[in-house]
């Protein structure tokens, strides 16, 4: 049996889009971002990274500041016999805290890594070290996975006693995503592309694959 | 040619789910939820639609106040010949502007039957209308469309010249929501579920089949 916790950091390491909360001035910006979970990370609970360029506005104003980052994935939708029973089911977990600016050389070298292996695992040992100039264009947050949760829906609709009978379809339909068949650059030396049965915990599922339902 | 308006309008028509960022106190809070666009709707622009428990306490917060209502669909993996070149396909909508609380009763419930249809085309036409309790306890917020920008990134990576001899693999995984066989509640008086296949546009394609990739 998992404990929550297992389950939020299971979420987390199989999903690739988080979307970042910050306010700026006094509205609030919300982008969709990579990032990567370190369950080893020196923050406490472990450490959420997001990285960004130095260019860009959001960032300064995200250091220090109390930040929101929300990781969603839509598992189906849930169709009731009244339309206030509808709902979707999904893992959404929300992670709040206060940014810090990576520094030390050696863990942003490995979130960077990490961000890019949850897109592909083990992708980032094939690729050559980042260049300084990188390095110094690129900005590396972390937030603490301390105070994290998960929220899961899941399963069929309830409805009311008094609309069991009612002459409409009710179920729910499971909602996946699926890899595609990768589509190598025209420019790409090597022309075999990667398995992409590797990213079926990315998120997405390989091309073509039924997905499994229940 | 489609207007980058256009383009917005018919992401917002197809796609599920929006993360919603209100401010609490002067922490973000970021939370999924379902939505739907109504250009003909009476705020500037048209009208961007969400609902909630009248119980939640974020809604009160919103009310009146500032909020960035961001739809994300993740449509591919860019794996480039460096790491600081990876980066995701994707469609983001981003809206921002003031909450307001639509009180008109049939502007109320034209909300409500557009965030179900937004999850199955025509499925509200089939339903019973909501009770009053059932409205009561339903809060429906409104946030203008005027202030909208849709930002797109496609195709394969965009890799330095000085890494296109480089060993591994380049190129780009498209990623695609498919919707699975729907599964019938035990207790659903209809057993024949509905043609997954007008879930095409709802973010989901039907279950089993190749996505188109390119």
């Amino acid at each position: 049996m998992l404990s929550e916790r297992d389950r939020l950091h299971a979420f987390l390491a199989e999903s690739v889009v988080a979307h970042l909360g910050v306010v700026v001035g006094d509205r609030p910006v919300v982008l969709p971002m990579a990032f990567a979970a370190d369950l080893a990370g020196p923050d406490p609970g472990g450490s959420l990274y997001l990285h960004g360029s130095v260019a860009a506005g959001w960032l300064d104003r995200a250091l220090g500041a109390p930040v929101c980052v929300t990781v969603t994935e839509l598992d189906g939708l849930v169709l009731a016999r009244s339309g206030f029973h509808h709902s979707m089911n999904y893992r959404s977990a929300v992670v709040i805290g206060t940014v810090r600016r990576v520094e030390d050389s050696s863990e942003r070298r490995r979130a960077l890594d990490l961000i890019i292996d949850q897109m592909m695992p083990g992708r980032a040992a094939t690729l050559r070290p980042p260049t300084k100039k990188e390095l110094a264009a690129t900005a590396v947050l972390a937030v603490p996975l301390r105070e994290a949760s998960l929220k899961v829906r899941e399963g069929g609709p309830v409805d009311d006693e008094q609309d069991l009978d009612a002459p409409v379809w009710a179920g729910h339909i499971p909602i996946r995503r699926v890899a595609g068949p990768p589509i190598t650059a025209p420019d790409s030396r090597i022309r075999s592309a990667p398995h992409t049965s590797s990213l079926a915990a990315r998120g997405g599922r390989p091309g073509g694959e039924r997905p499994e339902d229940g």
